[in-house]
Formats: C-alpha cells, structure tokens, sequence
C-alpha cells in the first residue's frame, strides 16, 4: 500500500493548523479560518469533519481544543517512536528535526549507519550500526523508518527494516521498494518532483 | 495550480530507470522490465507510452537511448536552473544534491539566506543575500525555486520569489503557501508524511 488518501493529507493539514492557531493563543476557529490556512474551501473543512464525525456549536465555530482531542482520537495519542537509516545529509538534516516534530508526539529516537565514523558523531540523537536495528526497533516499539541511503543499497534496507518489525517507511532513496502488501510506504524523490513541477511550468 | 498529475509523475520514474539502466550498460528494456523497475504492471508502461506516442519496436522491446530522446522531447532537453532560499539543514542538504540532479540537467545554481555567515560558508554553491535574488534569477533563467525557510517567513519569501519571475516552487516549510493560479506549487511537509503514514498503520 502506498497511498495516503487526500482526505488523510487534508486533515493532517488542519491538525498542524490548529496546533499553530494554539500557539497563537486563539481558542475558536471557524471552518473558513482553517480552510484559508490549511488552502482549501470552508465547504471542505466542513465535509471532512463531518466526515470523520466531529461537529461544530451551534453558533458556528470549533473549540481548538476540543477539535485537537478528535484529532488525537483519529489519529492516536500516543508517542510514536521513529528511526532514520543512513545518516548522509538528508538524514542528518531530519535528525534535527525533533523539536518541531515533537509537537505532535512524533519522536526521532535514533539513526543507523555502515560508517562506524558517524556513530559517534553528535546529530542530536544516538547514532548506532545497522546490527542494533533489531534490538533498538524491538525495544522501543518502533513502526515507522525513514530511508536516507543511497538507492543502490535501499532495498536491502527495507527488507532489513521490514524484517525487525517496521510497518512503515518514508523513503528517499531515488528508487521504487518492493514491500509486502501490509507495509505502508511513501516515497519522496525529490528530482522527480522538481522535474513534474518544471513539466508543468512548460505546459 | 498544485498537483503534478499521476502520469506524469510515473514516466519520470520511467525516466530515472531508464538512465539507471543505461548506466548498467543495458541498450534494450521492455515494458515488464521498466514495470519492475518502476513499480507498476507492464501494461501500465505501455499505455502511458502509447499516451505520448511511444512506440516500441515489432519484436517487442524498446531501445533505451530512443525511449530517453522521446522523454527529452516531453520534459525538455534544456538545462534547468534552480535556487534555494534558506541555508538551514533542509537547504543545506539539498545543495549537496546537485551531482545527482546534473544527470537530469537540473542544476543548483545558487543559495539565499538572510544570515550573512551562511553567505562565507562553502556550501558547494555560492549563497547569497536575498538583495541579491532577483539579479540572479534573471541573469541565469531561473525559473524554479526551493523553499527551505522556517514557515514563519515562507509566505514573504514566496512572494519575493514570484515577484522575481519564479514560475515552479518546491516548498519544504510546513505551511500551505497563497500563489496566483500561474504558479506550480509542490508541497512537502514531512511531519504530515509521517503522521499519514502512521494513520495507515493503525488503519
């Protein structure tokens, strides 16, 4: 499986929103509010909530913290452990990531590498070789990887991933994975993306 | 305008294999290899080929440097130029991408950040202050920019872009961007790739 649906990718937008009007100290939102900053119509917030069941007052108006509670119930409340194999210079630059991803209890908790040198170098988390992967995924319940390796050795990765217990995997190896069905991937190239968007641009 | 369409993202994926084959030596592929390759059936290759009027030959099969002049017709043959505006980990990865991005002829040409110390730093391209945007991207045909600031100033350094004649925008910050209609936006917003990737997890 590959795909995450759009409405999942809508809602996750209005997730991140609601955490930033939070911020702000704003304490009600209205669905066209969130439309202007998650980039769709008020009609949409307001399809998708109904949708996944949540509903506004009466008077018009969604309590921010009443919303992030569904979210949280959509979305699940608990911590979420995640690791990075390959600490190259995507990888290093997601290691330090966490404090924004904390936010939404996402938790880079370590990265893996072959080169025994970037092990004990200091990324913000602990870097380990590949041999501790079972343990550290195993130990910390972890289900989600991120691949940062080159592409001649992804697969290798996924299958070494896949075999510890991961279920699923964001990728940006330049490269299409072979996974079992069950596994939930999402690929990022980023050379793919900046040619569809010049692709564009010439049409 | 924000979403490169499916087709076009799966034949630069064929795109990518084929130069990957290339480089292994191959001069022939069929549709099940690049299938393979790419991750869809062989009957997907040959009707998104038969769709920009790709033929394979009558013994089945398709030369890979013919097929790679077809896809230079479609994407265009010319170099593409490309900044970054934000020097922080995301940009700095990025701009250590170009040797792979120049087989595909995009090429990194120049960061920006408001930092003057990150204007010193050997980044493997030259970076300049934002002043200097407009001078360059008129100078050297710019036409797509990547986006890798904090998302409090992404909006002002998205207008500044368009303002400058960006045509295509890769935006990293996690922030849905207001552009005119014209304008090709690609977003990537990596805690929201997790987050999905983990609401289908649970799924």
């Amino acid at each position: 499986m590959s795909l995450v649906r759009s409405d999942i990718k809508r809602m996750l937008q209005y997730k991140l929103c609601l955490l930033r009007f939070k911020e702000l100290g704003v304490n009600t939102v209205y669905s066209h509010n969130l439309g202007d900053a998650a980039g769709v119509s008020a009609v949409q917030v307001r399809k998708d909530f109904s949708q996944y069941g949540i509903k506004g007052r009466k008077r018009g108006g969604y309590n921010i913290d009443e919303l992030l509670k569904e979210m949280n119930k959509i979305f699940g409340e608990e911590r979420k452990n995640i690791v990075i194999v390959g600490m190259g210079n995507i990888g290093k630059a997601l290691s330090q990531y966490n404090e924004r991803f904390v936010k939404k209890n996402l938790h880079i908790i370590a990265g893996f590498d072959i080169d025994p040198s970037k092990q004990n170098k200091s990324f913000g988390i602990p870097i380990f070789p590949m041999e501790k992967l079972d343990d550290i995924v195993k130990q910390h319940n972890v289900s989600t990887a991120i691949i940062a390796v080159p592409f001649q050795i992804a697969q290798e990765v996924c299958n070494l991933l896949i075999a510890a217990g991961i279920k699923g995997i964001l990728n940006f190896a330049p490269v299409i994975l072979k996974v079992p069905e069950e596994i939930v991937i999402d690929n990022i190239n980023l050379s793919n993306k900046l040619e569809g968007i010049l692709y564009n641009i010439r049409e």
